[in-house]
């Protein structure tokens, strides 16, 4: 086997390489050894921003081209900024995409900077007059209600400000509870946002986090108004799928293509590279002069899982909080013995909404005689809508001077469909 | 529009008709009119089994061949029991899939004997040598822990009287849970266990009741032991899914291929008109003298669906309980403020699990720092199975008089694989 690290001799990560292989050559700078990497995969960071892995062999040849100081003096003079582009704000959250390689340390950052960002990413200026700026940096698990009627704000501030359409970089964990969050708190949206996040981080030669950005650029800049995530369509480079903010879940913990729209197909795709956006007809982007937030969040709701072992205790315990979430089996049930104890808690005041486990699919308290006793304990059926998306949904709803239940059964942002006919 | 009343004069539910229509003759008994079907369709069920639906229009035309007291005679002379045939157990839990049309009242009853299940599917007969019991009459969402190990044991009898497979035809709710349990709780199994449920009730022209039932027996009778869901594999008739049981999920709440294996591929294909079973190479059919019950059921578990939401009063919650299972974000995360809270529980003695919501995938604690966090918590990462599975095998396992985290990391019926490289 050949040794990584006899081909990269004195090399560090920033410093810039050429690197021969059978017929290809490929210049780039050198990124840090990832612990998933494979042993003798050399990553470059080529200059379009597209990582590339390397296997080192023997026909592979290194040869160094600049040390990184040198490398990111170069850098900073290089990227210009053209004015006359639509100006996009990405809003920095926290999780891997926006992260950036210093090249004097090779250590591997969140993008603080506009110019950090561009480093990793230059065609991005390309495309578009990018205002960067960093909220906060969390990891997708830590994001609390809280964060996201503070994004919620920052954004509104950022269509003040003139920005044409804003991306918010995030964590993919819980992306889909974010994009649904701005879905309802941003009242009188009329332009672009955009939720992007990598599915491997921006270090790792298999990194997404590239093609993901450039496509939430094109669809930032689009003209349709409304609350999106981007991410990769399938494992190719060659697409990246819209979803509704409303109806988008990570389906999958690790694939590249882990997010899906749920009972809904995605409105549109975008292709990376030549930055064609196919949509279908939407609203038209409009003027922001009327953009406000909406509400807030109560954070004390609780997502209930049904299943055969949940006891009166667990209804009961959800007294603490101010409404209930329940992902029922199939139509939407759950155990029957337990109606009793919901309808309590109903009579209190809680409202208590019924979504479904299997996710795809419209939940129906019509059908079977357990339904039907739910309705009359005074459930509110939440059709097709996903579990988290209900969550989401009734947190705000139980912040605004409304009647609870006319808000959850009300369509605001796609969330919702009437009981279709299959 | 033509009235179905004005056509069907004095036709009676239970009544042996013949339609024409167009070019194409019907000959069957009248079905009750389904309060889903659309107003002017006509429901027969024909001698072969199968429901029809055929909408009345002035080109149709009804004609009485029998009353339905004459027809219920003369099917209570035609059934004939092969008894060179295997010996199949079909075992009625409730649900919609054994449900048996009274030819005298035309009301729709669960099956109670051999008779009332050949009479509504009289070609299984023609399969097997069918032994029926109704063991008892619950809807899926009524099951309960204590009803899997009710199951496990009735089924070790069958064996023990000489079945050479079991069917257990079960509500579709919660039908995955009580395949992982049955997974789990029959120790020695050398003969198939077929679980089998119906998306669409009996009565129903688009009843996949029959066509399940069907491609059930075959599985049953085949020479791979093990426990089984077999079910619709796709919206057309021509072939059913059989899935591993602890592997396989609801994921549509009304489809007829609602079920789905997730991280894994069905076991195999049955065409339930040929009889076909195509399956991949598996253990074959043994004896079943060693067939036991291993443990039962700890019914205080939890199901944790970790979210923006959850807050340390829902983790002590789970105090009460003797084991905790999360679905947890992407590859097995939650908010890591309640790490804290989490690991008193576990220092408590209460074994806490950790599997992801994504459905999709495997957990691993290896990639992100609140991930090892949590493993130094001691949270026993599940790799790829399910929330459901996981549940019911750590209700299983605390039954047992052996480790629970060793248990929990062993795989006993193919619902744990290793970390897959993709």
């Amino acid at each position: 086997m050949v040794q990584r690290e006899a081909l990269l001799k004195d090399a560090k990560p920033g410093d810039r390489l050429k690197i021969k292989k059978d017929e290809e050559t490929y210049e780039g700078v050198l990124m840090p050894i990832h612990r998933f990497s494979g042993e003798d995969i050399i990553t470059l960071k080529l200059d379009n921003g597209y990582n590339v892995g390397i296997k080192a062999d023997k026909n592979t040849e290194v040869e160094l081209i600049r040390k990184s100081e040198e490398e990111a003096k170069r850098k900073e003079k290089k990227i210009d900024i053209d004015e006359s582009k639509s100006t996009i704000s990405i809003l920095g959250t926290g999780g891997t995409i926006a992260s950036y390689v210093e090249y004097r340390t090779g250590a591997v950052h969140p993008a603080q900077t506009a110019d950090d960002l561009l480093f990793s990413n230059p065609e991005i200026a390309e495309r578009c007059r990018p205002k960067v700026e960093v909220l906060f940096s969390k990891l997708s698990e830590e994001m609390r209600p809280e964060d996201w009627v503070t994004i919620a704000d920052r954004v509104i501030e950022l269509f003040q400000e003139g920005s044409e359409g804003v991306i918010i970089s995030h964590g993919t964990d819980t992306m889909g509870y974010t994009a649904a969050a701005l879905s309802f708190l941003l009242e009188g949206l009329s332009k672009p946002v955009v939720l992007v996040g990598s599915q491997r981080s921006s270090d790792r030669p298999s990194s997404d986090a590239h093609l993901n950005l450039l496509a939430a650029v094109e669809m930032a800049k689009s003209d349709h108004p409304g609350v999106y995530v981007v991410m990769h369509e399938s494992m190719s480079d060659k697409k990246c799928a819209v979803h509704k903010g409303t109806k988008v879940r990570k389906m999958h913990t690790s694939r590249r293509d882990a997010f899906e729209s749920i009972n809904d197909e995605p409105v549109g795709f975008v292709d990376p590279e030549t930055g064609e956006v196919d949509i279908e007809e939407r609203p038209k982007k409009g003027e922001d002069e009327n953009i406000k937030r909406k509400g807030s969040m109560e954070e004390k709701v609780s997502l209930l899982y049904a299943n055969p072992g949940l006891t009166e205790e667990d209804i009961k315990h959800a007294r603490s909080k101010e409404g209930i979430v329940i992902a029922g089996t199939g139509l939407g049930h759950m155990p029957t013995d337990l109606i009793p104890a919901l309808e309590e808690i109903i009579d209190e005041g809680l409202p208590v909404v019924m979504t479904s486990q299997c996710l795809y699919g419209t939940v129906n308290g019509h059908v079977y005689s357990a339904g039907r006793e739910l309705k009359e304990a005074g459930v509110i059926f939440a059709g097709d809508m996903l579990p988290e998306t209900a969550m989401v949904k009734l947190m705000w709803a139980l912040t605004l001077d409304e009647d609870v239940e006319k808000v959850m059964k009300q369509n605001i942002a796609g969330e919702y469909t009437e009981r279709r006919i299959r």
